[in-house]
């Protein structure tokens, strides 16, 4: 194609320390998106509604990442209540179903203040037809969130990953990238940083925060190209 | 990845004698996919509200893609008004500005009655923060187009390919993939062929046309990606 930057002139941002909290961690993109960035070396505090329930797949978790990562990296997962992951974590990952996504983020003003919270919740219906995207109050999932965390800033991010592929670590590397939407550049280069921590994926700056309804709702796409090619689609950015 | 099937067992049509209209083919992003199309051998109607610039830009767009296509391959591009393009074309892609998607539409209900019509119109706004995606009623471009034209298949597609590269001939191959979305299996099936007839690009289903309006706006996150990577940005769906 042209020749073009591959990249702004800007250092990424180390993560390697940042201990990421996943809510919503037991279900399977939370699951996946945590056993990958624990075998990546990330340390990962794993919530659910259910605190002994999130130790007892914490516990799983940590078993599969440390029979994936690479020698030297040191695997640590540990569970709790969704509560206490947003309030120890330095990151958080919101990982639940749409319908429980108001009512979590609205009891978690406190703890999430001035941290990044990614939200990566795809508002998704289904009938005879197939998926369809729910309308939002909002405008979009991370629009929601942003509205109930006045304090934290919000980032869009790890919508288009399969829960599939994240959990095959017989598979080391995935292909796709991370589309990361919102509206601070550190939060943004950081999320980013996080996606690329992700053997295989590069996370890509896409936008503001109000155009998320888009990267949200092409998850839904992905799902009807699922269905049609026995695929578990992903989605790569050209040019970049 | 995972071992799939890359494509349905079905046949992809023969379009190579399809007449293909564009509407608002002098605009970038029609005349950039005239240009493509016609210079892999599709006989090419290209429209215009003037059908003097019509024919004036047809002159030049099979000039460039005569000199761009295979030994052998026979180069037509004809110019014309919108509703005598929208009469005479076996399938018409509208490659027109939103503001006049409508208006343009609902004049030409008679001539593209039966025929497949491709939207590739992006509802797009900008301001200070940037482009927006707008407020459809029907719920996106496509929709729009398929409640103004009850007796045609309306199918979504081509959105996402950068009038820049379409018209860059010195790159035989484009990278990305084209997402088609529509209700009409047959023509669904079309449009991937046709996608198909751009050097190095897919053609992939990816829903019913309700499910439009995430495509549409996609190209809007596109956007930002160029302008933070100076890029032209497309898309490939991965693990298809």
């Amino acid at each position: 194609m042209t020749t073009t930057q591959s990249a702004p002139a800007r250092p990424a941002p180390d993560v390697s320390r940042l201990v990421v909290g996943v809510l919503g961690g037991t279900g399977p993109q939370g699951r996946g998106l945590a056993v990958r960035l624990a075998a990546a070396g990330q340390r990962v505090l794993l919530g659910s509604r259910d605190a002994e329930r999130a130790s007892a797949v914490a516990g799983e978790v940590a078993e599969r990442a440390g029979g994936a990562a690479a020698p030297g990296v040191e695997v640590s997962v540990t569970g709790g209540g969704n509560a206490d992951v947003a309030g120890a974590a330095d990151l958080v990952i919101v990982a639940v179903p749409y319908d429980g996504h108001a009512e979590l983020l609205a009891g978690l003003v406190e703890p999430l203040a001035g941290k990044v919270v990614v939200d990566c919740v795809v508002p998704m219906g289904w009938d005879e037809k197939g998926a369809y995207v729910l309308a939002v109050p909002e405008g979009s999932a991370a629009l929601q969130a942003a509205a109930l965390l006045p304090d934290s800033h919000v980032v869009g991010a790890f919508h288009h990953l399969s829960a599939r592929l994240l959990e095959d670590l017989s598979h080391p590397e995935m292909d796709g990238d991370v589309m990361v939407v919102g509206d601070d550049r550190a939060s943004t280069d950081l999320v980013q940083a996080l996606a690329g921590r992700l053997p295989g994926m590069r996370g890509i700056y896409a936008g503001r925060l109000r155009n998320a309804a888009a990267v949200e709702a092409l998850t839904i796409n992905l799902v009807s190209v699922n269905r049609r090619y026995k695929a578990h689609a992903g989605v790569r950015i050209t040019d970049v």
